[in-house]
């Protein structure tokens, strides 16, 4: 890990957040390629999801919701950690981990080691940022940044519903920020306080939820191994008894193996969450979140199958599945690949004039400016061809195109692949198809 | 303008934020459509400003950010409006707009009345969300939502510049959610607490900064008009000595005539920041930010061109541009039109079969499935076909395809344009080349 969060910064994926004040705690920025990758990945999810599907339609609700919205979803009685304070080291910790915490006044000492605190019963601490809207700092103006995007589907249920004529069984699916105030982050981006969500609710009648969760547990994990995750490093975890959160019928974890001390933990939960959040809605609302079966002429509050996936999470799990390093055949020097599936690598193709006369630059800008807004492409001309193709595999490039003294005079280039090393010579007229094909799926 | 908050409520564009709650003030939720209308602008910012461009590269930073920062840029002690209360009314109005406000006790006079009110001095009020990180509220833990999304830039200057070897001039450029604790906000999407920025900040070398600045005006100026906005609802506002914040030597807004009272406002502002943010972060974190410029063995703070635009105001300008109300020869009842340009319509394609019946469902769905991954499509086979027609007008879908009795046996179908309603019967197996055709750009 610790190799890969220095890649990250050095190569412009994941910078610290205010990196020059000291940092934020647990909030990162994404970085040129970062930036990249992760759009990809989303885009990867919304083209699943609401794209290619008639039955699921997408939402961007806001950040600042009412307050009622979280009185109803239990978050502003239930979403707490129980904490307690040490009257003699003066830490701060949970009570429900403190066999992980250390006292600050004896760093060196073991995890769990509180033998000389003294500790405070427990209190409940709310994980909600808090603010006022307005100009008055007072209770009836605190809005909170939401924990979770999907309240904002919950409701909007009725909007998307009747304004997209849409009929039961169907999905509301949204991306966005959420916010946590969490004791304990870190892990890079695995816990982080600002994260992005990518959540889809799937309304359906009672008695048919469960069929749906089987075929959404499926379907998530499908879309988890076609981004090119190992089968291997992932697999279900399912809730037990004790586990269960108060409103969920059955939850099942997608858990991704990260290595090291975090193992596998999980990047997506798939819950059947019945109709406690339509039906809390209609209760602190008191209107009516029904959903009328014309067919059949019927009412009912529908039921819900959840699909919540965290997009920095999903995205670091790309990461630690992609880095790996390996030796290379007559060379000192090994390579880092980031083994990138080829549809979310930032930078799709290189370039490199193999000298920098000849008019082999010009050729390689002119190739560049072709393909551009077909594929994200990186142009150099620094260095050895061996260095700036270990530069591209270390971000992750499926494809370095060369230009040398023979592309100029036949019209042809080198096209070296990331992973196989095989090199194949293609017009320059066939190199979009090339490409193209090459990158599908 | 209400006939399009109307029309944008009722065929999922943009609702009222927590609508069930009564809403939150001046927050609202993108719909379907909205949703895919407002990315279909982001993308076209991201692809002229970061794709198609070799000297910006793009950033996503987060909301939550150091607080230092904000004492950095000013926002602490500057970012403020004078409000004052009235003793009598209770009411609170901005000093500086207290002719536009109404008395609470007589809402029914005229704005700027206050002829009974007992005005208190003004106060100043800072607009930036405030809350608390970590388990205590104390003045150490404060941190603010973003106001603007130029902070997140400035403060990764040399992370950016560094890991990406950029040279100067370069750009960085970010999309991203702000807030602002505005007081009087309003227009429906036009001034709202919660926001979508898309800025880009470009940094140059002193003394060739006036020169920059002029370019990215004018290249502003045209990716407006390139998004089908009309030139005549188009113009630049300069900012005069008095307008001119204290750190920009120069400024120029694009403005866009919104019609009604709202008449000309802002959308975009180019500012020439000269080196006021850098300077000020090196100061606040004692972190050098100079740029070292290797060919001519000389180091510098680089001054900033910014371009600063709204994607929902930009959002609401394509709205605004694009509806129209149409009669229709030979038909009672006129039709309403979206006419958005064919990059950022939500939905490129409907797809009706003429009659339930004799396989063209089948037919009209199998088109679709084939489609739909290259173009949002829509399938619509309830109603008459004018309805059908009318249904798509209203949203901006830019070609409607039937599937008729002809088309089962000789694989042809029509094709009518939004704008001229002209009909094209066109062989399916070029449906998908004709389509692209017309879609690009």
């Amino acid at each position: 890990m610790d190799k890969l969060v220095s890649l990250c910064k050095r190569r412009g994926f994941i910078f610290q957040s205010s990196e020059i004040y000291g940092g934020t705690g647990s909030v990162w920025d994404y970085g040129p390629l970062g930036v990249e990758l992760k759009k990809n990945i989303k885009d990867r999810w919304w083209n699943a999801m609401v794209r290619s599907r008639d039955d699921i339609e997408g939402l961007d609700a806001a950040i600042l919701m009412h307050p009622r919205t979280w009185e109803a979803s239990g978050h502003v009685a239930g979403f707490v950690d129980p904490l307690v304070d040490c009257k003699t080291c003066k830490g701060r910790f949970r009570a429900d981990k403190l066999e992980d915490a250390r006292c600050p006044q004896k760093p060196s000492k073991q995890p769990g080691q509180h033998d000389a605190c003294q500790l405070t019963e427990a209190r409940n601490f709310n994980l909600m940022f808090k603010t006022y809207m307005g100009a008055l700092e007072e209770s009836a103006s605190i809005v909170y940044l939401r924990p979770e995007t999907a309240q904002g589907i919950f409701v909007n249920f009725l909007n998307v519903q009747q304004s997209m004529r849409q009929k039961v069984p169907f999905g509301i699916a949204q991306i966005g920020k959420a916010f946590r105030n969490e004791i304990t982050p870190g892990n890079f981006i695995f816990r982080t306080r600002e994260f992005e969500q990518m959540e889809m609710q799937f309304f359906v009648e009672p008695g048919t939820d469960m069929e749906w969760f089987e075929q959404w547990k499926q379907l998530r994990m499908e879309w988890h191994l076609a981004l090119g995750l190992s089968p291997e490093r992932l697999k279900f975890h399912q809730h037990g008894a004790g586990e269960l959160a108060h409103y969920a019928r059955a939850a099942f974890d997608v858990t991704f193996d990260f290595g090291g001390t975090l193992g596998f933990q999980e990047i997506e939960g798939v819950h059947n969450r019945g109709d406690f959040d339509l039906t809390q809605h209609q209760q602190y609302s008191s209107k009516k979140l029904e959903y009328y079966d014309q067919l059949n002429n019927k009412r009912y509050v529908p039921y819900v199958i959840e699909t919540s996936v965290g997009a920095d999470r999903v995205t670091l799990a790309a990461l630690v599945n992609a880095y790996r390093e390996e030796s290379v055949e007559g060379e000192d020097e090994g390579r880092v690949v980031l083994g990138l599936h080829r549809s979310i690598a930032p930078i799709k193709a290189a370039i490199f004039p193999l000298t920098k006369k000849d008019g082999q630059p010009e050729m390689a800008k002119n190739i560049m400016n072709d393909l551009r807004m077909a594929f994200p492409m990186d142009y150099d001309e620094s260095g050895s061809i061996g260095k700036r193709y270990r530069r591209q595999d270390e971000v992750g490039t499926p494809f370095c195109i060369t230009v040398d003294g023979q592309s100029t005079t036949d019209q042809t280039v080198t096209v070296r692949d990331r992973d196989t090393l095989a090199q194949d010579r293609v017009d320059v007229s066939q190199l979009k198809g090339y490409l193209a094909a090459k990158l599908v799926g």
